[in-house]
């Protein structure tokens, strides 16, 4: 199966295998059953073997999948394997806080630079990442293989910056900003952590779990 | 219809109409089809509909939408029209991003409080949020009503400190630790900001663009 046949709904579930598959190498684990990995993620036993189906076969009906196998398979799908470039764009709280603690190298991911137009952080290095100034930022994509950027700039310079970056054909965008800046019917890729949906998402939630409460007191 | 009827999928639309709403009501627009939403969102208008039907009639065909009933409708099923109370768990770099950028209130979210272990920032204020010792966490949250707690600590600590909150009867969880702490089978809310997860989806779609591109080529 083509991997660009494989649903939304499947491709977002893969990192929470592979996240918890990690977690059990971590342990030591050489096997594990559909009904523990559906357990821990909160799936149902069928959901976890129909998942797998979808790209190939993993396991064997009874003994479990290997750990080790299932991981390789599923980096393999996503492209965590593959060697890809990215800049940081902004070295603000968000910038820090993934420079800081995010392990990009574990996603296949080179983070080689970020950018930023505060004159204290230009020049330094942030968990050995040089940081240049944003006025340099077309020369550096001019002159290295970039995959993909991360922007972390305030809402307000966040299209000008995403422009600037197309312009020099990086069409791969890490989105922070909270802006919306995918434009349909292009080809660039836009892959956005909205903070405010998530509040939004956890505020159902709250409102979900009383209904069901009222709905049981009466 | 109750809104526990509700699909997860439609659930995790809402949030993106919502923001697009909010754009539009910012641009003064008073109504929206069902063709413009969607282009907007990438959406088809029949997708559009369908959700919309799926709470209840906002729109009448050929006259589109009232941009301020679609958005207090939305709202409303979100939840985001209620009175809650957030705190700050750590006030490092996520923590300090969301409380300088954020804007809870737009959610029906008080931050009323932060929770740190620097002394440096303990006593302080940031963006008028009082930052108060971890130690006295347990005593906030018996003298105060806490609905949501936005966890940004560091790993090692993440279940740690959900464990005390829980014991002091707040169940909701905002959670950027990277760990999952969901428990299934429990009552506890946990809407998690899995950076890691949208960094593999990001390279998936960078390999699937790939795949098409070869494909096209042959």
């Amino acid at each position: 199966m083509k991997i660009n046949d494989i649903s939304e709904n499947v491709i977002r579930r893969l990192p929470r295998y592979l996240r918890m598959l990690d977690a059990l190498l971590e342990q030591g684990r050489p096997r594990v059953s559909s009904a523990d990995l559906g357990e821990m993620l909160g799936f149902t036993p069928s959901q976890v073997r129909q998942d797998f189906n979808t790209f190939g076969s993993f396991g064997q009906q009874g003994y479990g999948y290997s750990v080790l196998e299932l991981r390789s398979g599923i980096a393999s799908i996503l492209g965590i394997d593959g060697e890809r470039n990215a800049i940081m764009i902004g070295a603000g709280h968000i910038g820090l806080a993934l420079m800081e603690n995010l392990n990009f190298e574990q996603y296949g991911v080179h983070l080689t630079a970020a950018f930023e137009v505060d004159p204290d952080k230009i020049g330094k290095e942030i968990n050995g990442i040089p940081v240049y100034s944003a006025s340099s930022l077309e020369q550096y994509l001019v002159e290295n293989k970039v995959d993909i950027a991360v922007l972390t700039v305030p809402k307000h310079i966040a299209r000008e910056a995403a422009e600037r970056i197309q312009k020099c054909n990086v069409n791969v965008f890490w989105n922070f900003t909270n802006v919306d800046l995918a434009e349909p019917g292009t080809d660039v890729i836009f892959e956005n952590i909205h903070f405010s949906d998530s509040l939004s998402t956890l505020c159902y939630y709250i409102t979900a779990k009383r209904e069901r409460e009222t709905f049981t007191e009466k």
